[in-house]
């Protein structure tokens, strides 16, 4: 029989998962009770009160899917879409590409308006598409993993114009942002969201907070075809999680524990601290990195805090350097996905990681596996 | 700020979740490392060879999905369903509707053959269903958790034989079986499942082992529609569990701790001895039980070993009965579902907790409220 699985100590400074601060692995080690017991049902009021005040808003369905954020997306995009529904969705990087995707399997008429990988979203693109057509859905990444670019708030007020003019309900990814960025769902006109916990929530991966606004449950009130997915039916969760308490599937209890905690952590610094710790450790790494002589992918007033693109410098082997940094001082940093594989590194700066020291550290290591 | 979650500390004898073993607790608080840290993808090899010697199955698709149970079947029903599918679900009690009402909202044509509930599944009756027809898949439920109803091997061979005569796949749910009973997918000649942590199991609840025959992966190459879950397409999450180690979605890192460690728990206390283990506590409760004066539900061959439906005598009131179970003793039992709602009690003695020294516990808790 082999032994028990004894995780290297790593610092997780890739795109997520970061570190797991002691307090979450603790909570997640209590003793599991039932996802019908009363102090459980406590518990879940207490989280959907949390989140709604991480995604700024007071949408009553705001609780977390059984699932990872992709499955989020599962989630929110099955309610929403019916077969030949019309959808806009922006993409300028693997997630946006991951939302078209997700859209089309469950039937829709997918319009992509693309920009480079790298620079922000066209939204002036996507008015233009959406002007004087029908859309059900209008959809884009609030930080975009991939490449470390932020859909600002002049442009998600821009999109939600948009989606006024066209009947469109306002959907947005913010896996990467909630907890790291502001996220006020309620004062942008965002009808539906997803996000994950491994991100700047600092909880371990394997739930997905979303949240939906009354608008985004009358569109599901209004399907006249049933959920295709029995799993992710929100009507079916949300009596779970509502004051009905009906039992649909037995919920994670423990990770319920973690992200209980994980929350606690968050709103005890206070958002607007915790926003600010995210800028000011990612303003020190950018200045380091361009000490180092490394160029960031994306300009400056675009760039994701939480997520920082660096481009490989012509002539070294990416792959190289990231596994010096794993191998000889335990520092897990990403490389890019698609187009910018081999081209870019991706550094998070996330949750607990979110330090000009954590920098300091990363740069320093960088600099000695760069320079040999 | 609300204070940390402290779970009360209850014996779970309800239909599971169970209580989790403190080996198990320790490893899901062990530090979060990355998806793709080659410490981890060790595990993951580990972990597909254990799930495989449980499931009795050399399939290479056996792996855990991110998602409870019920996500489990969701993610084998996706992508063994096109719509228009002819699926034969046999159901005796709320879980076999559910496997029913999920095919259906794939799009499938489901007949389906009722046997009563706490009755075993009448394979005969199913297997006059299927002859002369063709039919993409024939399902049942191993082990029916809403009353306690087992499916035992002669009658999955009827099915097995029907199977071959309409072309079908045979799709089990294991959910409560899994660790507890004998499984044996590749004796049976099963071709897809999903199963549940949180039964026999002994981990927490937030993953589904699955395992998919090599027959049933030709059928998803075969497919004419993509799957229309991005989120649960089985040959995307096999890329990720395979030789390719291909990013779908970040993996729920410290569940997957904790089901590695529940599964070499599993095997190091043997497979065999803890089937009869789960067998001797389950025939010394009702032994008790009847000793009470209570009536079983389910006659004594097709009873389950891991969860025991008992009959709540006449005149008393069965919720006080587990209200003051729980409030008093820290005790936790299920009650009944659908038709059997205030009929019965569902009794789980799984995992750690299936030992004769708790049923004994149980039965003198049990003797105590229902006398006063």
């Amino acid at each position: 029989m082999a032994p028990s699985f004894c995780p290297p100590s790593r610092l997780l400074l890739g795109p997520g998962p970061c570190n797991t601060p002691p307090e979450v692995l603790e909570a997640l080690s209590r003793p599991t009770i039932g996802h019908l017991d009363p102090a459980f049902l406590e518990l879940m009021n207490e989280l959907r009160e949390r989140l709604g005040r991480l995604f700024g808003t007071k949408n009553q369905l705001t609780v977390p899917i059984s699932a990872t954020g992709s499955g989020g997306m599962q989630a929110v995009l099955a309610n929403l879409i019916e077969p030949g529904d019309a959808v806009l969705v922006g993409i300028h990087g693997v997630f946006g590409m991951r939302f078209a995707d997700c859209a089309e399997r469950l039937g829709a008429k997918v319009t992509r308006v693309e920009s480079d990988w790298g620079t922000p979203l066209d939204c002036k693109a996507m008015a233009a598409a959406a002007a004087g057509k029908s859309f059900k859905m209008i959809g884009a990444v609030h930080a975009e993993t991939s490449t470390g670019v932020l859909l600002s708030a002049d442009r998600i007020d821009t999109l939600r114009d948009a989606a006024d003019q066209s009947g469109a309900l306002l959907v947005l990814d913010t896996v990467t942002s909630l907890a790291g960025l502001p996220v006020e769902l309620d004062a942008r006109g965002v009808d539906a969201t997803w996000s994950g916990t491994q991100k700047c929530l600092a909880c371990p991966p394997g739930l997905s907070p979303i949240s939906l606004s009354a608008r985004a449950f009358e569109a599901i009130d209004q399907r006249t075809t049933p959920v295709s997915s029995w799993y992710f039916d929100l009507s079916m969760i949300g009596k779970y999680w509502g004051s009905e308490r009906t039992y649909h599937h037995t919920a994670p209890i423990n990770m319920l524990y973690a992200l209980h905690e994980a929350t606690d952590l968050v709103l005890t610094e206070g958002l607007d601290e915790r926003f600010e710790r995210h800028a000011a450790a990612a303003r020190h790494l950018w200045k380091g990195l361009e000490e180092l002589g490394l160029e960031l992918l994306v300009e400056e007033p675009h760039r994701l805090f939480p997520l920082t693109a660096v481009r490989v410098p012509e002539g070294v082997d990416e792959a190289r350097i990231r596994a010096d940094l794993l191998d000889r001082f335990d520092i897990e940093i990403g490389g890019g996905l698609g187009p910018l594989a081999g081209k870019i590194w991706r550094i998070g700066l996330m949750g607990m990681n979110a330090t000009t020291a954590t920098a300091d550290h990363l740069l320093n290591k960088l600099a000695k596996v760069l320079n040999e």
